[in-house]
Formats: structure tokens, sequence, C-alpha cells
């Protein structure tokens, strides 16, 4: 049966020691000429994309339901919680971010569907990571009587997917919040994106 | 005259040397159980809020133009590119969200609005870091005739604004892209959700 997941201890880490990130000392000349120094932290595993992941915004059609998006939920360590997401995963060495989108879509929510578009490389948080990633729009096209399919998930993968209503979204990430989840900040901007234009437009 | 601003090198960064972040060895147990090990980068700046960041989703209403949203533009070292943002700064040791959110608008764009929204604790890349920040929705009211108002920035900031109507923001950040500037996947994401929310629904 599974239990709840935990952090049991937080240490500092030796950079002799990390295997996934590092640490840079990025010097630069600013825009009067003098040097300076920034702080980056950085993913080890971007390969030959140039990019480090993918997130996908879904779009369920479905002939008798409202139009809808998928979202997971998965207990993430390094905030302690667990955290309300788009389907996304790192862009594997030899693939190309399109390719990934599809893989990751079709494993962690069993759905296929077709790319519809997908974004020029965006920086996840620029004033302190050198990490990127590209969102990709999927349409998946659902038949009456369609069944739910099934995740392909990798052993000790632990992912819930959810499907809402796309205008009930904001509202559903709103109450993942209260109840102590943790929305990652990108998904709440599409949200937000999107529930700004249904009512303050 | 500003020059254009350039990485002069990158080396490693010993956590010793480190000032603005620090790496984290998180030990947790899974739902199995099991004892695992997740690497994360940390800001050191955190304050009583809790809060790393705010960022702002501003609003700007005026008699005889298109509802339109404020952009800034500034070099960020860690991906050595110039950065497509909304405003935004970290939170101050003693401040609340709400307050960084009014003071860094008006720092960096000049504009002085009303705090309409501020979004739950998000998190802004938890596969990698312990980052997060909070979204404020800041709504100004321009009358006909108002100046632009003077940003008040530090020395050696340069931050250069842009007001863009928001049927406008999609198209915009996408040429934005295309002449090899980055931008910053939270705004991305912002933007297509009210694309999508425009075009697709």
């Amino acid at each position: 049966m599974p239990q709840p997941p935990k952090v049991t201890s937080v240490t500092p880490l030796p950079t002799s020691e990390a295997k996934w990130i590092e640490f840079q000392k990025i010097t630069w000349s600013d825009q009067t000429g003098k040097s300076r120094v920034w702080e980056a932290a950085s993913r080890k595993t971007r390969g030959a994309a140039g990019v480090d992941a993918v997130a996908i915004s879904t779009i369920l059609r479905h002939p008798a339901r409202p139009p809808s998006t998928l979202i997971i939920l998965q207990y993430r360590p390094a905030v302690d919680a667990v955290c309300v997401e788009f389907p996304a995963g790192l862009v594997d060495a030899e693939e190309t971010p399109e390719e990934a989108s599809v893989r990751e879509l079709h494993e962690e929510t069993g759905y296929k569907g077709k790319l519809r578009y997908i974004s020029p490389t965006v920086v996840s948080d620029p004033g302190m990571s050198t990490a990127n990633m590209q969102l990709a729009v999927v349409e998946v096209e659902l038949k009456e009587g369609d069944a739910p399919p099934d995740q392909a998930l990798d052993a000790g993968e632990f992912i819930e997917l959810v499907v809402v209503p796309l205008a009930e979204l904001f509202q559903r990430l709103e109450q993942y919040s209260k109840e102590g989840k943790r929305v990652d900040a990108r998904l709440w901007h599409w949200a937000a994106g999107l529930e700004f234009a249904r009512t303050m437009l």
C-alpha cells in the first residue's frame, strides 16, 4: 500500500557529490563594461536538443463534455509537498522536444493526441538557473464511450492524473492550494491567463 | 553609453563561495517506504514571509487605448540573453508579498496601481529547486493625457519597459523569441492561457 512520502533530512550537498545539477560561477561584463559575477544552478542532463524539459497543455475534446485539460499530482521532495503540474518531463539525450511531448503525455496520462503547437525555448527561472523548456499544445479528440486510457508509468513513479474542465481550472488550483498542495508556477500562470481572458477582458 | 552585456567566463562554483544560492541533499522516504535522495537548488535570501519572489501581471486601462499589460526586458547572465518577463523581484526580509508587488511594480515600471489579487504560493521549478513565488494582479487606471511615469531603478539596473496590448501579447512574445530574446516560462504560460481562451475555446 502506498504511504505518504516525506522528507527525512536536508543537508548541504557538496558539489563533488551532485549528479543531476551543478553550480555555475558566471563572470559577465555589464552595460557599463564593469565585470560582475552571477551564481546559477544548472541541469547536467541537457541533451542534443539544447532544451531541458517539455510540458504539455492538453485540450481534451469530447462530444458531450466541456473542453478539459489534464493535470498531474505528484510528490516533489524539493518542496516537500504534492505538486500540481502540467504533464512534463526531461527531454532525452537524442530526442526532439516534439517527440518528448508526445511520449511524456502518453507515459504520464495514457492519452495520445496531436501536437498542435510547440513554443519556442523559454526560461524557467532565469534569475537563478539556466533551466529552459518548451510548452506543447496537444489536442485529444474523444468519442462517446471512449474508456479512460491507462498510464504507462515507470516502476516507482506515483502520478495521479486529473481531468479538469477548462472553465473550472483556476478555481480547482485555488482549492488545491488551500489543501496544502503546491501548484507549479507555470501551470498557475496558464490558468491565470485563461481566467483573466474569461472574466476581466 | 550602455554597451551590450555579455558572459566572459563560466566556471564551477564551489559551495563555499556561493552567496545567493545553495545545494540541498534531500533524503526522503517514498510511497513504498524506500529511502531516496533528491538534489535541489535553493535561494539563501528567503525572508519572514516564506516566499522568495513576486511577479506582477498588470492591467492598464485607458479611456482610448486597448487594455494592455507591462513587460520588462533585461539581460540575464544565467541564460546569457535579454529576457522578457513580467515585472518581478525578491521579497525583502521583513516585507509581505503584497507590499513587494506594489514596490517592485513601481521601481521597475514607475506605475502605481491597485492590488486586485495575489496568488497562493506557487513553486517555480519544483523538479530542481525550492524556489517559490506569488503572482499579483495589479490594475492601473489611466486618464486621457496621463504622461508615462518614470522608472525608479537602482543604479546599475538596466530594465526596458514595454506596454503591450493584451490582444497582441502572445504574438509579441513569439516575435521576441525569433529575435533571440528569451521569454520567461511563466510569462509565456500566462500569455498562452490568454491566447488559448481568445482563440481556441
